[in-house]
């Protein structure tokens, strides 16, 4: 069989089980879920011995240190695993939720419901956890998922998905609802973004050049994270010790991710005494700040900032800094850079705080909080499958809801249209 | 200027108008809509000689006696026009309705609210109302949009798109919100269609081909309603009288409409009885009828269906005719043929409801209800921009909400993770 022929067969087995994934009772993906969370457990030896092979050949595909730091399991991380699995039980399940509907005055009665959107094809990087969170997601909100894992973790993925998938029939559920395209052949990646009558949705995970290739490729619909550009402004309102903890917050707690803080904007009512003390604290913290020429004044350490500076996620301890002469200039210096993925305003002043609001055309907008709430768990969603940066379907934070679709139920009694 | 420049003005004028527009009031939004009502009352002699520039010229363009028709306004037609702005302005404001939120376990106040797509590019054929519908809806739900209206209608869009483009500023809302491209050169679709940097969603309506060049080279999100092959199944427990006027009324009512039925299935055990009965309402109504073998012994004038005939939407005084097994194999037929648009089921029976509405994968399914009233109207939403066939982002009727996205407003007090 070609590479071509097995992953359509793949792909027809997925869709035929979310056929019957659709119609699944509530009860028998929780009980599922929780045996899988036991299973990771009891299994955690096989876990860590594959995990040991990918380890070990981690070099070879040239990852540095923080990413084979990703790849690595120990007893911790597996627990978080299980634990992970238990999340996703516990969550309330979407398929069926009602979200609108009523009596129409002719006596229609109608009711429009959340149903699973089919099958999705999910691709992702080195960190084996994502292989459980993966299925645990798309199998509690109906779908069934064909997962395609970073080569480093081939060994891992592979017993977390022996593990998953075989204990899908002892609950009355699609073994093929939960598949791992297990070659490392790229083409096979193509294959699949071909077929829009098998797959409903494609959602990639990792670099920004995987996703492009992916969106270019891809003939159904995308969810996605393009990048994470975020903004703290700090106007001239704010209780500046408040707005000194949400900068290192949004800067230092964990740089690497989407919603860290990536460009610090100032008022200059307050650039004079804020911007030495946070210059301050950053610097304790490691962080490397370019500034605009009023900032430089201020924090004599900075280097100059750029526009690409301005325009980047940098991802690493480093700040961009720009002075503003009011909140209209913090508003246009956004709405030119913003990735519109998380802005913050810290502030007293309740109209500043409306009008940063209402304005701010961002996935999530705060008020005297850190840009890193911006987060499924934070925003009470539960576990999240990532974070879209698009305004279609969904935006933000997406969990269990927003990998369902929805169907208009309609009954009446003989109705006709007059 | 090129006729890309000049596209990629109107563009850059559209994202700058929706900008301002996303924070416009609703009560300016709604005093704009009774007053382009009036205008275009007032307005009446001249909107009829624009028209009838229109159809002096629409066999040039080859347009048929219906075509013509749809084109063709007249006084009662403008009254409509007037009437349907009205609605729109009745309707409640999607923009800044809060769909989720509450407050976290950490104090942090969390609101999810719809906000405005952005921009909006819009295609259409023919019909002139279309452009003050478009209008109506885009501002309304708070975007700006491009209207792009068939060369046929050329006269009659523009005097349309003048009396409520000139009404904006009036109202203090941004001219630029509503824009027509007054070209008739095909190349100018193609530019728009590149620029997903400052158009948010394209919504093309009209025949599949146009509709399936626009998916093919659209940067941006498209919201597309491909065909509407329904189908009405009449089970072993229905009511045969009731089941007779749904039929009639799902094929009869308006043939050329999507959510008209172009499929009947029978169950075995009615059919002897309900098929000549419903052939010779039928008959009666001109309907033409493609049947499969034991539906011709029923009823001797229907003709031989093929697989093509149950793939097609007719749009006309045609259905295809099938006798099946049990819901089993009506269930099976419509997997294999429904374009996933709207299915009906006559049944007694509650299982046969439950099972027909829980396997069905369609954006509405009706029991005991005709396939016509899957519309914006029907169930409740109010007007709509078009139906979608998709899954993602809005699926069926689209009305205001589903011209929305949503954004996160997180407010705390200093609040910083841990």
């Amino acid at each position: 069989m070609t590479l071509e022929a097995q992953c359509r067969t793949t792909a027809a087995a997925a869709k035929r089980a979310s056929q019957r994934l659709a119609t699944a009772r509530g009860d028998a993906k929780n009980a599922w879920l929780q045996a899988c969370a036991d299973a990771v457990t009891s299994r955690a030896a096989d876990l860590l011995r594959a995990n040991a092979d990918d380890v070990k050949a981690a070099p070879e595909y040239g990852l540095d240190a923080a990413a084979i730091d990703r790849l690595t399991l120990n007893p911790n991380r597996i627990a978080g695993i299980a634990e992970g699995l238990r999340q996703v039980a516990a969550l309330p399940d979407p398929v069926g939720e009602i979200i609108d509907g009523g009596l129409r005055p002719n006596g229609l009665s109608v009711r429009k419901i959340r149903v699973p959107l089919g099958v999705i094809f999910f691709l992702y990087e080195s960190r084996p956890n994502v292989t459980a969170d993966a299925a645990a997601l798309c199998v509690k909100s109906g779908n069934a998922v064909i997962l395609r894992g970073g080569k480093e973790a081939f060994h891992s993925n592979a017993v977390l998905h022996s593990i998953v998938a075989e204990l899908l029939p002892k609950f009355d559920l699609p073994r093929d609802a939960v598949q791992l395209v297990n070659t490392t052949d790229r083409a096979a990646v193509g294959h699949f973004l071909k077929w829009n009558d098998l797959i409903d949705l494609t959602i990639p995970r990792g670099g920004e050049s995987l996703i492009r290739r992916v969106v270019a490729e891809a003939t159904m619909p995308v969810l996605k994270h393009y990048t994470g550009n975020c903004h703290v402004y700090v106007d001239a309102s704010a209780s500046l010790p408040m707005a000194e903890a949400i900068v290192v917050n949004a800067k230092c707690q964990r740089p690497g991710t989407c919603n860290a803080a990536e460009t610090l904007l100032v008022h200059a009512a307050v650039a004079e005494t804020f911007l030495p003390q946070v210059g301050k604290a950053l610097t304790e913290y490691g962080v490397e700040i370019r500034g605009c020429e009023r900032t430089r004044r201020l924090i004599p350490e900075a280097c100059p900032a750029t526009d690409d500076d301005y325009a980047t996620e940098f991802l690493a301890l480093i700040l961009a800094v720009k002075v503003v002469d009011d909140i209209d200039a913090a508003l246009a210096h956004i709405d030119r850079f913003s990735s519109k993925h998380t802005e913050a305003i810290v502030t007293a002043d309740l109209a500043a705080a409306d009008r940063f609001t209402a304005v701010v055309d961002s996935a999530a907008v705060m008020v005297n909080a850190s840009t890193r709430f911006n987060d499924g768990f934070e925003l009470g969603l539960g576990a999240e499958i990532g974070i879209s940066t698009d305004k279609f379907h969904a935006r933000g934070p997406c969990g269990l809801r927003e990998l369902t679709t929805t169907k208009y139920i309609v009954v009446g009694s003989g109705h006709v249209r007059g």
